[in-house]
């Protein structure tokens, strides 16, 4: 039986034997894995045993964003071969469906997803995956780079979304590992200027090390007057909100040009209060952003070209044996600390 | 001095001479009045002397929903001449205005409204306005519908700002003046079915008198629950919310298909609470509506190929010389109501 | 063994048995058919036994604009019942392939599509087919309209891909079954104008009882100037090109507003000189239609609630026992006939 | 009377004295020049004395893409101050006409630009500008910079027109001046790779210096073999022809994915056959692109934040005392220059 990183339920991690088909179908893959990122969803699960209505009732195998290589092929199989390394999409959606063929897969009620009760993840030395879902990577990608393509496509996908023009000027709210990947995401995709905010100074140093990123630091006044000073008091293109905290909605409108763009990255803990009427008078639009379709491929290339570099944002890495203390360094959430990644091998 | 419907104070209506600068400018022309629409704003200023944070602060004509008859016209004036019937768009931008360059002219800072302070209203014999704002009306469409185009103008712009691909369903709720508007709006645009919601029977029962508009009433059960019903369990495309009531958009999400939108019309009078997860999840976008720009044409073009009737929406008529009588039916706001207008002459 | 309506190869047609393998798959539906369309790519293969690169090599049945009824579902249906009358998508792709996957299922190049070689069509008692591509049909559209729904997809497509906005004024180049179908979709879609042109002043006649499609006859001067006239000089918003003849795009932007769109819907048998220089100036985009993609419900809709009616372009019906008399009638291209119908019990 | 280099019919140029009107109106700024690129269009008056059917009827001054100083305001200008270095777009349009209201201002009918008969050019030290089509360069941007600004404005209006998504990939007809702004521009939008073609090999070697772009030469095989190969066999998003040459459209539409799009941005000198067809099957649309609106404050920040760099560019630069010896040089079109600039102080 294979070895895991389990969570049997709420601080409960095991690393233990644990049963698992790894039965290869015509369209599938074997992978071993190589390195394992923790995501901020695992360690609510680790902490809490459940996120939102998703609660752990069986033991399940943590873990989503994972780079391995290739280990078997189905028989149908044609874009990969035994040795490729590789990144792998987490959610399996049924390409049939009614939101699939509009092109949102990722809206399939349908699609299961890695380490979301009840299935399980990967932080475990083998998996089975569809084909269509695994991606090669370049050589001059490494697995821990490819490890980091599932938090950069949430990135990808909130540009994508918004829509950038060339010369967009962008504001991130929230530096945590999805508001940097998003800022960097942002100006891979034409903004010439990406400013940043977060109440920790810590997260906007790191943030900062980006050149385009330029952080706001609360002691320089409120986020809307730096905004207009920045401006020439027209206020941004965008506004990417990715810290969930209520607090970053209030008067978010005075920094957001006229047609300008919300997104709505982060996910709040409850509904929040919305000035509509400040949203009205400059006819401000909302986009909200849910994982991911269509841009492994894209974001994969832009590490590639070197258009992005996530190097600098892997804070430390742990090896399999050690993967608790990593998920315990994880929940401890030092403001110095990106990503944790764990080395499977 | 020509007499004018002024408002004095909230509350304090006169009809009474006042004085008024009718000098046409080389770019203007002078229109004599035919029909004027009380909208639901002009009464908001009749209760409170306010709106937001713009204040009567000294006696304003009211009124911005009208038509008349070009009686003079400047010397560069090319579009128009004397004796055409014409609707008039009431908000002055700068063409040239940052805004205004990017299409957005309804956006800019610097436009002036009439019937908000400080500027005047148009329930008066002559005003005086820009040519390229006025627009003349075809034989085929009188001056009461002329009157109307501007609340269907807001109706207009908002299928606009949502998009609407031919097909689509849409739930609108709100059935008063906007709300209808928005529903033959929609309709007119290609939705296949729209679908309307109000607490008060009375105003359903005007909207469901339209061809392909589907009253939903609250004693069939929940919005959602019809919605799923009459969907499949897909939801609608677009949800137009025109109540602004802060009700409106609890559990609206549940309404709405993966990818879908919803469009706020309706101005809340303070922050609503928005569950932005239930939002993401679907990756619902929320487009907002201020006002109009670039629809005049377009309505009027709709009314004359009568693919939009206004017509039953306009309950009463009253001469100008009963203008406060008017105002006070307005205020009274019976559902059966849904478009007061005043004659001019 | 079925008898089906086979065309064994160029002007040869034989009203024969065949051997087909109905085997219902756990997806699938058997359906016995009750009417089929005859396409001009149908009238076409008997013609030339080939369309550009499409040989017919091995004798195929014809016909692929289908309506009839489900006989047998696959165990894993959900969306069909035995009885239902339906009417059928004829391209089946591979929904998880590349193009599918972001929306785009019809460019999916493994696509097969009924009646083009070496796949057989519709024209036989008894098809099979994934059930994720058979529509149910309300009970107010008749299997005869549920026939057309094929082409009307193909106007469909041409509104969703070029975008409609409520108001536009669109015109249609070409009026035979498909100009006509277009033209129907551009009003459902929002356009308070359609003007049609065909040479043909019969075809004219026949578009021309639609309420709010203007037939532009030659007689009257060009179209440009016919357009200037009915526009103002500014354009039409959209030309929809479905004539396929190169002269068609013979000052084709002298029609079109500045900004406007020209979308390409016939098919030109050769490459065709386009003035690129006269789009520039105007910054005309060309929109291109191949096929539908995610329309066959909203044309049921539209048929269900009366906003599309293509009953008037049903010209003529055969038994099946008659289909070669009706493909001769067919070929002979009377230029009063639209559509020909062969029903199949 | 000051001077200015004139050009009085085809082939003869001279630098004389001319009269003109330098008075500043209350939104006009009288700027000093300082920098003069020469663009084709200045090159193709020199040699023919026409373009199309603007033809140079009396002497008329050369130059269009300036950079200069403020000397004066008039009394209304609020965005400038003398003593800014600023730079010029060369289109005056009316802001109000129906074009521009729609955000298109540079369709509208009525606009003028410098150096296209009647209107003259700026090379001629000092000119007068409505100040809201003037814009401060950043201290960072050299006014030799702020003199490209004018032609990278056309590529940024080709990636305005176009869109591009994060991580595209395109391909670039054409290595001349715009070909290249048009390949810097994409990779600023977003591009994570940009290949371009040019029969000229010291073209493709001027363009391969920038990081992102990758030439194409023609003895690697045909362009469709080589953007197969780099793509899988999917195709480039995204084709921006900017050679104007009809040889380039031939089999274009082999090189693009499907739901792919072509940007025509050179304009060829007569008609070019298109193979609609081809560009039908994969739904391929068509962009073209006229001047810009709305991105000279986005090219100035890209410049500014180091996005672009145009310097490698600009090849060599006289004073004005020399310019007919710079017109001279770049009617010699040697494959090595790309951009000559002129010093006007």
């Amino acid at each position: 039986m294979p070895v895991a990183l389990v969570l049997e339920s709420a601080r409960k991690l095991a690393l233990r034997p644990i049963d698992l088909d790894l039965t290869v179908g015509e369209n599938d893959v074997r992978i071993a894995m190589d390195v394992v990122g923790i995501c901020g969803s695992d360690v609510h699960y680790y902490r809490h045993g459940k996120i939102g209505p998703f609660v752990v009732t069986a033991p399940m195998i943590l873990g989503h964003e994972g780079a391995g290589t290739v280990i078997a092929c189905g028989e149908k199989v044609r874009n990969l071969r035994t040795g490729d390394r590789v990144c792998i999409e987490p959610g399996i959606p049924d390409f049939s469906s009614r939101p699939s063929r509009i092109g949102l897969y990722n809206l399939d009620p349908s699609l299961t997803f890695w380490a979301t009760p009840p299935v399980h993840g990967c932080l475990t030395p083998e998996i089975v995956h569809p084909a269509n879902l695994v991606y090669k990577l370049p050589d001059n990608v490494s697995s821990a780079e490819g490890a980091m393509v599932e938090p950069l496509a949430v990135g990808l996908q909130a540009v994508h979304k918004t829509g950038v023009s060339a010369g967009d000027v962008a504001l991130v709210l929230g530096a945590g590992p999805i508001g940097i990947l998003v800022a960097l995401s942002a100006l891979s995709a034409g903004c010439s200027r990406v400013m940043i905010f977060d109440p920790a100074s810590q997260k906007l140093d790191i943030a900062a090390q980006f050149a385009g990123v330029e952080p706001l630091h609360r002691h320089h006044g409120s986020i809307a007057d730096q905004i207009a000073r920045a401006s020439g008091g027209w206020g941004v293109d965008i506004v990417y909100e990715c810290s969930g905290a209520a607090a970053a909605f209030d008067g978010i409108a005075d920094c957001i040009r006229p047609g300008g763009t919300l997104a709505c990255v982060g996910m709040p803990t409850a509904p929040v209060p919305i000035d509509i009427v400040a949203l009205q008078v400059k006819e401000i639009r909302i986009v909200t952003v849910f994982r991911y379709a269509n841009v492994y491929d894209r974001a994969i290339a832009l590490l590639e070209q070197g258009k992005i570099d996530v190097k600098p944002l892997i804070s430390a890495t742990y090896p399999f044996s050690k993967s608790i203390a990593a998920f315990e360094r994880a929940d401890a959430a030092h403001p110095e600390d990106v990503k944790i990644q764990i080395t499977m091998r």
